[in-house]
C-alpha cells in the first residue's frame, strides 16, 4: 500500500471483476457527479438521479437550475461516483468512478422517449418534473472507468470493457 | 421551479437552515469529492473519509494512491458532497456541497496532531495507515457553500456563515 509505483497499483481486470463492477452499476439509483463550474473552471460536486439505458450507458436527467446543467453545456466532461458506503469504513466499501463525456438527449431525439421511460421506471417522482423544459438529459458515455473494491483491489478499465 | 432567473433560486439564509446545513457536515463520515485531473483538467469524482477539525473545518487523510492526492496538490480547489440519498428520491434529500480550497497539513505542522487525533476518533481503522508517509491531511477549507434542503428549499452561504 505504501508503494508509490503506479504500475502495481491496478489488478488484472476478469470477468469477477466485471461482474461486480457492472452490478454495482446497475443497482444504482444515485451518483455523485464532478463537473467543470463554467464561470470559475474548479471542480464542482453534486448528486445527480441515476439510471441506465438499454445499453447500459448512464443517463441523468437534470434542472437547468442545478450547477451540473449548465457545466455539462458548457463542457461535456464529467465524472461519476456511484456506490454506497454504508457503515464501517467508508474506503473499504466498493465504488466505481467513471470519466464520461456527456451528450445531451434532445426531446425530439428518438432515444430520448426510451431514455425517459428507463428514468420514470427508476425514478417514478421525476414524472413531476418531466415535462418541464427546464430539465436535459445527458447520456454519459464513460471513457475511462476506475473500480475500486476496497483496500488492494482497484482495477482500471474502458467505458467499452464495462459496458461490454 | 422553471424559473430560470437566478436570482429566485435560493432562500433567505436563517437559523434554521444553518443549524441543519452544520448538523448534516458535522454528521457525514465520508464524502465525494471532487478535484481536477492534473494530466488533463477534467473534473474527477472520488471517495474519501471525513471529520471535522475542531473550528468545523472539514479535515480528509488520503493517499498518495488516490487520483484526489495529487489533484489536489497541483491544484487545491475542491468541492465536496455530503449527505446520505437513503430511500425515496435522491434529489429529495438534503445534501450539502462545499466549494473548498484545499490546504495540505505538514506532519510538522502543530494542527497535524489535533487532526489526526479527530480523524482517528471518527476512522478508528485509519490507525491502519496513519504512520504511512504516502498519507496526506488536508484542510479543506469553505468558500462557498451550497445547502440544499430537497425540492424549493436551497441556499447559498459562505464558508464564514456556516463555520460560525
Amino acid at each position: 500500500m505504501a508503494n508509490p509505483d503506479k504500475t502495481n497499483r491496478f489488478q488484472q481486470v476478469d470477468d469477477k471483476a466485471l461482474d461486480e463492477a457492472r452490478a454495482l452499476l446497475a443497482n444504482a439509483r444515485h451518483a455523485a457527479l464532478a463537473t467543470l463550474n463554467p464561470e470559475t473552471g474548479a471542480p464542482q460536486a453534486t448528486r445527480v438521479g441515476l439510471t441506465l439505458a438499454e445499453d447500459s450507458t448512464p443517463l441523468i436527467f437534470v434542472s437547468m437550475l442545478a450547477g451540473h446543467t449548465p457545466a455539462l453545456l458548457a463542457d461535456p466532461r464529467c465524472s461519476l461516483l456511484v456506490g454506497e458506503p454504508g457503515k464501517g469504513d467508508p474506503l473499504a466499501r466498493p465504488r466505481i468512478m467513471l470519466d464520461c463525456e456527456a451528450e445531451k438527449l434532445a426531446r425530439d431525439d428518438a432515444a430520448f422517449a426510451p431514455a425517459l421511460k428507463a428514468y420514470l421506471a427508476a425514478h417514478p417522482k421525476a414524472e413531476l418534473y418531466a415535462a418541464l423544459p427546464d430539465f436535459l438529459f445527458f447520456r454519459l458515455q464513460p471513457k475511462s472507468v476506475l473500480y475500486n473494491a476496497g483496500f488492494g483491489r482497484a482495477y482500471r478499465m474502458t467505458g467499452t470493457e464495462l459496458l461490454g
